[in-house]
């Protein structure tokens, strides 16, 4: 699923392949990507680009990133959005679409997005609803989309009533990392994408949970082997699950360990309010507890966890918002069924189920992580 | 590709098959329909349903279906969009995915479409993004949705520079025509439905072109066995094309004759002031007299397509907005290539290619059918 490839600069791309018949493509993983897209992409000249980008990342990149598509494009605009998950909704979604139309785009163009999990969430429902669909390619910048969510497919925007609720499966052409984009990441950023790294472990993988046991210090001083080590090996366990099940029944839906409840956070308190990995973080110590509760893992997995998150610098209790309010929003969840919240649970170390639960335990789990409770 | 099936009441259903692998599904044809369930789905009973209607349709069906569905679902919900082309939009759009969320809906809830192509279009677009996509089912009411828009799986909303510019491919589960809901059908919605069906006859089949020549006024008299020919015939047509091509590459624009003309026409007069069948019918005759300049057809096929639509009482004459905006919208045409507008136009009888055209030729066509032009 990996391999090495030579760099025009000499400097290795990693290359994580994403298995899906005539969908599949490939994660480029390396330093220097972002101005050398020979290394990454061959569209045709004669097509147009639209570059969608936030206005925290285009003072940074998007001038490199312009020329790098003069060269391969014969038109190339850009369309600069709010930066933040409070614009990730329909307003600002259509600012893509006026900007695609008043530049005359049409169904060859493709799109690209340069930034982090909200504008690639964004640009690729842009490019999977524009003309019912155009080609997009994905530039993660930032930690968390490097190595969740520019792999995989999923789009959407957010519904004032939930997370991710109007969206497509729209794959890119390839997703291009360029490690020296979190040269540039605000520390918390960096945090918040480290929850989606850790996430992997508990779901798929001990060894590499035991990996980041070892070097998270390194990755928080954004050592370049461990961050390439970590976003490599994250993107092989992502687009493995994605391979077997592109448009997720309950495989896939291991990827949400932690989202059940980090979702009703972020709804709950009002997006933008916590990072989406701080809501992630704090919802996979509520998953894990949930699941010790049940039987499914023990408490020693569960305190090693936290211990972990902690030590990245990430919440481990949720904000106090009533409990009610979280069993309402959870409700409201995708893999809820008939009102039935069902959660993605660890079962043992590295391997996790969707099982529901009754809502006494959930209460429980809500109440006993809820900031601020004496435990 | 189609057969007989005899309903519970005795009456023939007939039955289109439209073969796309395993997004497969049949358009049923018949009388009585709406209220015979078992005729046409067998859903999960434990999952929830919601109908999307609009305020003209409800009075008529909405309770008779909710009285079906009921002995089908767990939970049934309705939700009612104003009427019209204008209505097309996001905002409108919205209300259905405030509708699903307020309802507790999920990704086990079926969608079905009440009424004609605008909420065909609006409740198939919803099912397509709601929770990144759920089951839906068409039930036209109008014989342009039971002729064209309902079956093949393209949705989509208008955006203000632009006919259908924001959508989805999402075939649906099963394509419902009650042949009596015809019977309430507004005249002139009856005319603007017959410009779809006529157009199947130049692009794709002239001895059906030649029988509606001859059973016009029985359609226009709406006598049912004329009108379940009609129907039958031209999802048979469509169903084909659609099976070869199901994403329009350059097979499935056949469909769009008539249709770059006349998305101009909606869009430039403001979405709702002509019906889409009416700027279909005016469309095709400049496609037809834009084949003809280019040698691609003959004179006299186009004169009896203009009679043919005039005994339609369709419009065969474009409104007077300047040539230039004609030129503006088309360009922004979803089958325009970097500002290159495509026609569909027709090469022959029977037959029909995507061609492009010098602005000129377009000009001089444009010019010669406006509306209050002496020719």
């Amino acid at each position: 699923m990996s391999g090495v490839h030579l760099q025009a600069s000499g400097a290795a791309v990693q290359r994580v392949a994403v298995e899906l018949g005539e969908r599949s493509y490939h994660v480029l993983i390396g330093h220097g990507l972002l101005d050398d897209a020979t290394a990454w992409h061959s569209p045709a000249v004669d097509a147009s680009a639209m570059v969608v980008t936030n206005a925290t990342v285009a003072p940074l990149y998007l001038d490199r990133l312009l020329q790098v598509l003069r060269a391969r494009h014969r038109r190339v605009h850009s369309v600069e959005l709010p930066d933040g998950e409070q614009h990730k909704d329909w307003p600002t979604l259509n600012r893509v679409f006026d900007a695609l139309l008043q530049s005359r785009c049409d169904r060859s163009t493709t799109v690209y997005a340069l930034g982090g999990g909200v504008v690639g969430d964004m640009a690729g429902f842009a490019a999977a609803c524009f003309m019912r669909g155009v080609p997009h390619v994905q530039l993660p910048t930032t930690l968390l989309a490097q190595v969740d969510s520019s792999v995989g497919g999923k789009t959407a925007i957010n519904h004032p009533l939930g997370k991710n609720m109007i969206g497509a499966f729209h794959q890119p052409q390839v997703v291009v990392c360029d490690l020296d984009t979190l040269g540039t990441l605000p520390e918390r950023e960096l945090r918040a994408g480290l929850a989606e790294v850790v996430k992997y472990g508990p779901i798929a993988d001990w060894a590499f949970f035991e990996w980041l046991e070892h070097h998270v210090d390194d990755l928080l001083a954004r050592e370049p082997r461990a961050l390439l080590h970590a976003v490599k090996r994250s993107c092989e366990i992502k687009a493995d699950i994605v391979a077997r099940d592109e448009r997720e029944g309950d495989l896939r839906a291991v990827l949400n360990f932690g989202h059940t409840f980090g979702h009703a956070i972020e709804a709950g308190l009002g997006f933008g309010a916590w990072l989406h990995g701080e809501a992630v973080a704090a919802g996979m110590v509520l998953a894990a507890s949930l699941s010790a509760r049940l039987g499914l893992t023990d408490e020693a997995t569960c305190a090693r966890l936290v211990a972990l998150l902690s030590r990245c610098g990430l919440p481990t209790c949720v904000p106090a918002l009533p409990t009610d309010r979280y069993l309402e929003l959870m409700r409201l969840d995708k893999k809820a069924r008939d009102g039935d919240i069902r959660f993605t649970l660890l079962a043992g170390r590295g391997r996790a189920v969707v099982h529901s639960a009754r809502d006494d335990l959930v209460r429980e789990v809500v109440e006993s992580a809820r900031q601020g409770a004496s435990s």
